[in-house]
């Protein structure tokens, strides 16, 4: 197990972190970018397991709010980051004594680490999604009865906002026109938890889980084609072990659109020889994967979208036209599939109409 | 000078206040039941003139923002209000010692007595405007450079939002679509003080001002119609001396809209006799009166319709079809007409053409 995030391995957290976010959380690579500059001032990040939180330490998040269309375009910045934690920090009178990533899918998997570089702090191998989601009461933290508020967001003009609501719904409610008022992309914080409840609530392992899938896409030298390689340390992890490729093909439609501040769409994705097809539809995160007409994956299962040469993720916001994909699918971590959970992260929070059923039976049914 | 707000005098406030608000600034009626409550649990308030603020006291809002057609259906609560400031003390780290009007025309004068009247505090003779006007940043504490964040506030739901912003249209920008997606109405802290700045950026005396305008509307007893009376009263006063009835008719057009959490609109009043037409525009508060073709009064000085009958004003929500009424205008306090003022305040902050001539030199021009 990892003890650090590195200047060494911050590129396959990086890399894992844009499998998980199942096409959405925002691109990790700029991230990165901020992560290298922050680890590179002030040196490596202690990794603190889930279990070693003691009841007294103060676990705060550090986030990206917004539509991913636009992330890549806007740059966050720490000071920004800062001034939503620090503003939770004054509201609640309490100081962090560990950084946690709300949604380990995507750039929220950096930020943090970056954000704990500069301030000192452990970054704990845990989030609340084991995956990316668009929205922010679909966390384990929510599914375990861990208040989302008080909230705050922080935008890149000094402007911040604290939101003391009384349901996870309703700060999602009160926040999202905030968030869009000012410029569709802020930071945020959220779910200010004590170490016994991160212990309870928090998903463990995700961020080394995620070190570890993006140094097998990466491994250099190796005779394995990366998508391979992706889909056999899949198969070996604690969570992710139902996995599979689910379809290979070019992307030949492509629909989105950026409103209310996200980005919804659909994309459609064609054998290069024969007749067959699969379509996948996505609100920040690619939610349902059909192939042939047949459910392969539907949320909270992962389903991602990556190039088929190098194994490396395609966020939603980067699918274009012409692409040869390949679409991986695995199991969600067991605590988002339970009854409770299915009731904040399954397809009927997304307004589909299947069912969930888990991609280890949809896997099964079609060999 | 009265030195408390009582049972007997709360009347008088309400209805001054509701000639201050220039038919903005919701109806102060229902908020009068709730000081009447709250006066008859807790006792009389104690007014504090602003000169005897010390520089240690803490002065905090109390306030509606909200559209006024909104307000009349969906009621304010104590606990509400409390539930604002209490967030905003919390915020700062630092309790109220006085409790101060944002706005003494409209409800605004009167939910802060109500509250004052609930935590035993003195209740300031002073307020930001002298009026109403319809956004959070037309206000004496911010032509005089007091920071309108950060600000709360908090809706019938338990519900709160904290608000730190670099600039008042910025708190404005942010908090409109929250308290949109909160009903159109919400009960508001903001403009937190120490009693130094409260000194220098209030606008004194206006609540014991509404008081007596208040009193010389209701006095029973008199052989002096009320509108002759409430332009003897204004005539008489420090600030708004400079008055008169600038159009008598009935209501014959009307168009109103509520949107963006505000209503917009106009009204037509024509000679009841012969073919004088005055008209009116509105947003929240009245902005400027034409007579035939004519400028009368325009923002910031204060135009007000009154019943013609009883002299009580008719706020925009109650404007109706077929009323008898009076047009009264009067000028507004000296801090609201500096240069410095007007860029605040003036008729280019409503989008208007016109340009700001004191209603003093209208008068004049049509003796």
């Amino acid at each position: 197990m990892i003890s650090q995030i590195t200047l060494d391995n911050i590129e396959h957290l990086a890399i894992g972190s844009s499998f998980l976010g199942t096409g959405g959380g925002g691109d990790p690579y700029l991230g990165s970018l901020l992560c290298r500059e922050a680890i590179a001032e002030h040196g490596p990040v202690d990794i603190l397991p889930v279990g070693s939180l003691t009841d007294e330490d103060q676990v705060f998040i550090a986030a990206a709010l917004g539509a991913p269309t636009v992330m890549i375009e806007k740059l966050f910045s720490i000071e920004d980051q800062h001034r939503a934690v620090d503003t939770l920090e004054r509201f609640l009178g309490r100081k962090a004594t560990a950084i946690i990533s709300a949604e380990i899918g995507g750039c929220n998997s950096m930020m943090p680490v970056a954000y704990a570089a500069m301030r000192g702090l452990p970054i704990v191998d845990g989030d609340g999604m084991g995956r990316a989601f668009p929205e922010l009461q679909m966390t384990s933290f929510n599914i375990e009865g861990v208040a989302s508020a008080p909230m705050t967001i922080a935008d890149e003009h000094g402007n911040s906002v604290v939101f003391q609501t009384t349901s996870g719904p309703k700060a999602e409610e009160l926040a999202r026109p905030v968030a869009t008022a000012m410029g569709a992309s802020v930071c945020m914080s959220c779910y200010p938890m004590t170490g016994e409840q991160a212990r309870r609530a928090a998903i463990p392992n995700t961020l080394s889980g995620a070190v570890a899938i993006g140094e097998a896409i990466a491994r250099h030298g190796s005779s394995t084609p990366p998508v391979e390689r992706l889909v056999a340390v899949l198969r070996g992890h604690q969570y992710y072990s139902d996995a599979a490729v689910l379809f290979q093909g070019k992307i030949t439609a492509l629909e989105r659109d950026t409103s209310k501040g996200w980005v919804f769409g659909s994309c459609t994705i064609s054998a290069l020889n024969g007749p067959g097809q699969a379509e996948l539809k996505f609100q920040n995160e690619n939610l349902v994967v059909h192939v042939d007409g047949k459910l392969r994956c539907v949320v909270p299962d992962l389903a991602t979208v990556v190039d088929a040469e190098t194994g490396h993720a395609i966020p939603t916001e980067r699918l274009a036209y012409g692409q040869r994909v390949a679409v991986v699918g695995c199991s969600a971590p067991p605590m988002l599939r339970t009854a409770r959970a299915l009731e904040v992260v399954g397809p009927q929070c997304f307004g589909l109409a299947e069912e969930y059923v888990p991609i280890a039976q949809l896997i099964e049914d079609n060999i």
